[in-house]
């Protein structure tokens, strides 16, 4: 039987020795260290680390290994850290709303076999996308809020009925036009991703390519980032950006735009399921 | 004797047959035409253009070029023009602080023939960079204005009164820390160019690269701009942009900045010396 | 009845008045032009120029419009022109092999009615990718030649009978991983588009990504290109790179190059679907 | 008195416990790791390490820290390692023939104090750029070699005395347009950094923007590299690349090009001062 891989995701305040420490109880417990890349954060004096390690011969049985760290360095220097398994695929929900590019780049890797992924749900506020969850043999699930708001709250329970049932681990908006609940926020902190389509912090809110447009900038980008309470204020994982020029019309940059979007969320998407993100201070620390 | 070529930059509403009637004007008065780019703004249906011909047996004395088209066409199509001559070298005013990256540059480029432009001189709120201007021998003046603000109207009538004697054609400011007097900006409309280390409208004023570490952008841009009476509200000419990670600080953010603001701002002037820049409702028609 | 528009690309040695000329000939016969980009190699002495006009009112009956003009111009000025209906709709096959991210990014755009298109056939040497066609219901042909090549006349005859059936304007190989037969070349010149996943010239043939590791490039890129007999060597049309590191894999790379791949081709074949591309001694002139 | 820090650069087979062994060494002798960088090529199974840390307290001295690492680490692992302390100033030789935009970019660079290095001389083939050398006071040395290069071995002797007399620790070919010596390429091996106008491995050899003009390329780079003795194939250390379109002549894309060749060079001189480069089978690792 292979048993995979561990992975443990910490930060803590930096300290001499930690680096020794950490690695050296993997080594010492038989452990055979396959990635390690760490970063300190010299400003804040702070040490993010990011390690991989084959469980095949580990002392520690793996239902132990957090207990076990925890016991060791969680007080001592005031770890906060994150175990996981490469044989544990995590469980993605998508949320979309009338958009499909993006929905297509992630069914489309997915379907390839790009990520160790499953995806056993697709989530939406209008019923235009279902022919593409068929496609692709995905249950589709709608509800919509009405305009007067009524049946919000049921709305929103009925969601997070859903992501129980299915567990999922984290959930990706692709171009989903519509605020998530604050419950929906604070049971998945920092496991939502959104794609925002323009160079945050330029453009906040609604039809940033229009006020792209209308300021005449030069280049226009898209963000990726961790879904927090205040709009499009969360943690950037990815951004990119292309040249554009006075030729170009807002309708003409939404196109330029939606090859952006698909890219940028499917990076952020890609480091998230290779467990490669640290948050720390409403920024992200992506490891290579 | 050569005699060069004439520009035309000009725009207004579009309507059938301006193509034919601008280029018809030249070819008929025996104007052989090297240059010719145009643009139809499809939305506010509104045309630019840029044509360059060769002088050599055009039928029109140079001085009269302006008049005769401005008869032709100025009431007819409410057409915006202006006419430039390859042999008037523009004459340029760099205004400097402390910063010496954008003024090697830029004087780096003049000293090598790179540009058909005359800089006579540079001035500075500060003594730091004389050094720089000794070395190119160029003169350097500095006027500061006193904490109090005492001497503000006798600074700014003191550089004016440069412009004037050295009779500039436009401005450059190269990372100068200071606001230009209304005074200055109504004289040379569109002909002050500045640089601005973020990625506009992102970032506006003071301590950008601070700014972008605080909301942990994974990309930093400049952005060069003619500048208006409202901060870093001008229309944008040319930006870029250049990706950076969590092991970016303020610091190295600096100096990876360095090399965009250098860079964006040269290509600016480079445009605008070549006559190839319009502006219309605060946005720019760069022709290629 | 709605007329749509008429665009025509033509080439000619550049001389006094040819932009007057055709311009005037459609203004005088009442065409409404409403783009127009032309540009001069300077070093050719050669213009090139894209011209599109409504029909409606257009006096010259489509039928007789590229008559008109090439009595009128193409002796004249030594012109090659085509002309196009906004009406007329391409027809594109694709070609694949086993990889399905440029195939699923091209029927993504296509199903989102992104282009002005239409797809008939889908064309394959392998079976791996019938079940993508059949999401999206579209034909789909195998032919394999033999290891022994013997029935590389009856494969090459039955693709080209295809062809004709299905009267298809133009190509896309999308990841198709063997050569077109010089007949198909010869009947379609700067018709077929290829996707070649190195930034051309460099690491022109087999695993491109690979030789790009070996020799420690800091960049990779993809090259969309016209196919001419001659291999990795046709007109390139549209270019793009990533930034990788020495972190990178053979395998790494692969996965970040098919972003690339995907959207350079795509933005080739929106090039080519719009009449915005004109070849000329192996190089491209695309218009904005 | 401030010790300033060591640095460590070594790389070897990987093996388990080698970062726990070499941390541990530092940490138990009372040094303070302020950085640490690794990285495992996992196809070659060898692993990469920069180490920084105060020497403030560190119980070795420090001309005896190299021989102590050998000792625990050389044979018992396979390291090589390379030690440098932070206050041991890198000497910088440039050479340069006629174009001036790298020598001003890195002098400016040096003069604004970037950089921790010292520049004691600058060494060309022609009389041109004496000019730029005397506007910063370093001293110039012309050396031509005769078209018959009858006086070769007395050039190239002289050359080395100089960087003999010196003390230069690596040299920078600011677009030297001369082959170095076997000699100078053997004394300083990986320590002559390059700059080749084009992106490699395309356009190797004389005018790549010519070739790049002829071939009809969409975006062209620049590629700094250490020297070999194989013309423009050594390990590279940097690549960037810029956007052109058809309207590019073979002159603007030279214009062009200088911006990407200053920018790069200076990139590759940078981590080249920092040690952050290391060399393996013709690549190189860049730590960040």
């Amino acid at each position: 039987m292979t048993e995979g891989k561990a992975i443990i995701l910490l930060h803590c305040p930096d300290r001499q020795g930690i680096i020794t420490d950490v690695t050296g109880f993997i080594t010492r417990n038989h452990g055979n260290i396959v990635y390690l890349d760490q970063y300190v954060d010299t400003i804040d004096g702070h040490l993010f680390m990011r390690i991989e390690w084959e469980l095949k011969g580990f002392f520690i049985p793996r239902e132990h290994i957090k207990e076990v760290v925890d016991e060791l360095f969680a007080e001592r220097y005031g770890m906060v850290s994150s175990i996981f398994f490469s044989d544990e695929r995590p469980r993605m929900a998508i949320f979309v709303s009338k958009q499909s590019h993006c929905l297509y780049d992630l069914l489309a890797r997915y379907r390839a076999g790009e990520w160790d992924v499953d995806i056993p749900c697709i989530v939406s506020n209008h019923e235009d996308l279902r022919f593409v969850a068929d496609q692709f043999g995905i249950p589709f699930h709608v509800w919509s809020i009405a305009p007067d708001k009524s049946n919000r709250t049921e709305v929103e329970q009925a969601e997070m009925d859903l992501l129980h049932a299915e567990r999922i681990s984290f959930i990706v908006l692709a171009r989903y036009m519509q605020v998530n609940s604050d419950g929906m926020i604070a049971e998945y902190p920092h496991h939502i991703i959104n794609i925002h389509h323009s160079f945050l912090p330029a453009f906040v809110g609604a039809k940033p390519y229009h006020q792209a447009y209308e300021r005449g900038v030069k280049i226009i980008g898209a963000t990726s980032h961790y879904v927090t309470r205040e709009l499009d204020a969360g943690p950037i994982i990815e951004q990119d950006v292309v040249r554009i020029s006075h030729k170009d019309t807002p309708d003409s940059l939404v196109l330029k735009g939606r090859d952006l979007e698909k890219i940028v969320l499917s990076r952020a998407v890609t480091k998230h399921i290779e467990r490669k993100i640290l948050t720390y201070k409403n920024r992200t620390v992506v490891f290579g």
